[in-house]
């Protein structure tokens, strides 16, 4: 299944007991549609309060429901903020994190003077000028397989966090309706780490205000410490936009 | 005063006993700020739901602070779903519905298979394909002065039903991020009757499907029949853009 949600009134993508999570109310509707008590295996864990407009998740059922009706007869039993955008059968041994992938996210943010309240759940709201040209510059840092150990929270487990950053850009446009500019992050990888999009942004946004100087982004990289790099960028700017399976 | 507002969580504009609304919100900030019990001139009585990028609110005040500044002080005291964009003083007699104005619309549809989670709050759904150019030729039949009685909702008290449309559009563009168009009608006036922008989107919506002939849009209009016009369309689409004083 390809899913969209908005992270707005969850904790996260991944099942947690006491917690609203959109692993949760997935697999509520697929026990009301089929009965079944399904384990999911989610593509990305995506944070409380992060989008998508593209996660994936698999799961194994005994149902008939040919696997691309699933979308339209979930649907009725999810909420409106979590949909289906697409479902199909795979093979039996289809594992969502074992196969190569590219995931795309975009980081939102809203420079403007005031705050726009239509835009502030899926955007992150900077009053200080950015400056862009800085931000896409140093942004290219990035690509290309690194350890961005300087990049990933303290305190998240993995045997690695050696990735692979195939594009990044930094992009500005006048807001449509109002005063001011939407900056978008876009970057795709094979994989990111526990918060590692949200530090890239707290980052280009200290490059965007001047704090820290384009030519400084690789020597954070190299520097492998998470205190050389910026802040974690807020949930809400976040979304993740693609998943493919290369 | 110009205010920006998400709809979402408030019962309309006007102040109400037992609701919350966006004018009991800014006259609460007001009290906060100066004390007074303030009586607010809203510009617009938007609907419950309906968003605003550009509503206008006067008051008096005993105040020192200058106009420019209430802004900022009364957008510490509200609630993150309502900005004060600017403010300024006027003079003492200025009422804001006693001087021409041009007021500016927006109607948004996401026009998708599936719903988008991220847009629904700003935006109608609708499933069925949608032809854009005959919503946009069947439009210009309500530029110029027109008496909009079928355009009005049952029970409005109103002296008169003549209204002067300014402009108005039917533009498509693909959604930035997912499948599917995102359909605007852009409509300005001098004034508009109760829900009227709401039924002209209801109307043009049966147009896109195809079951109202463009042709026949003017017809509607000299019935002055409520009853030939189309169904009224969703609040939450609708959003008022711009407010401007000629």
């Amino acid at each position: 299944m390809k899913i969209a949600y908005d992270g707005s009134a969850y904790s996260g993508f991944q099942i947690q007991k006491s917690a609203k999570t959109v692993e949760g109310e997935l697999t509520n509707a697929i026990h009301e549609l089929t009965g079944e008590e399904v384990g999911l295996i989610g593509g990305s864990r995506t944070d409380s309060g992060v989008h998508a407009l593209c996660n994936i998740a698999v799961f194994d059922t005994e149902s008939q429901i040919p696997g691309e009706k699933i979308k339209y007869a979930l649907n009725s039993f999810l909420p409106e903020d979590i949909r289906i955008m697409d479902s199909y059968d795979t093979d039996n041994d289809f594992h969502p994190r074992h196969v190569n992938t590219k995931k795309t996210y975009e980081y939102t943010i809203i420079n403007s003077r005031i705050e726009i309240p239509t835009e502030r759940l899926y955007s992150h709201h900077v009053y200080g000028d950015l400056n862009v040209e800085a931000m896409n510059s140093a942004s290219k840092s990035f690509i290309g397989e690194h350890d961005f150990a300087a990049f990933c929270a303290a305190g998240a487990q993995v045997t690695s966090t050696v990735r692979t950053i195939y594009d990044i850009s930094v992009t500005s446009s006048p807001i449509s309706r109002g005063t001011g500019n939407r900056i978008v992050i876009r970057v795709s990888g094979n994989g990111f780490l526990y918060n590692m999009v949200r530090i890239i942004a707290g980052t280009l946004l200290e490059v965007g205000r001047g704090s820290i100087k384009p030519e400084r982004v690789s020597d954070i990289i190299e520097s492998k410490q998470r205190k050389e790099a910026g802040p974690t960028a807020p949930a809400c700017g976040l979304t993740l936009v693609n998943y493919e399976f290369l």
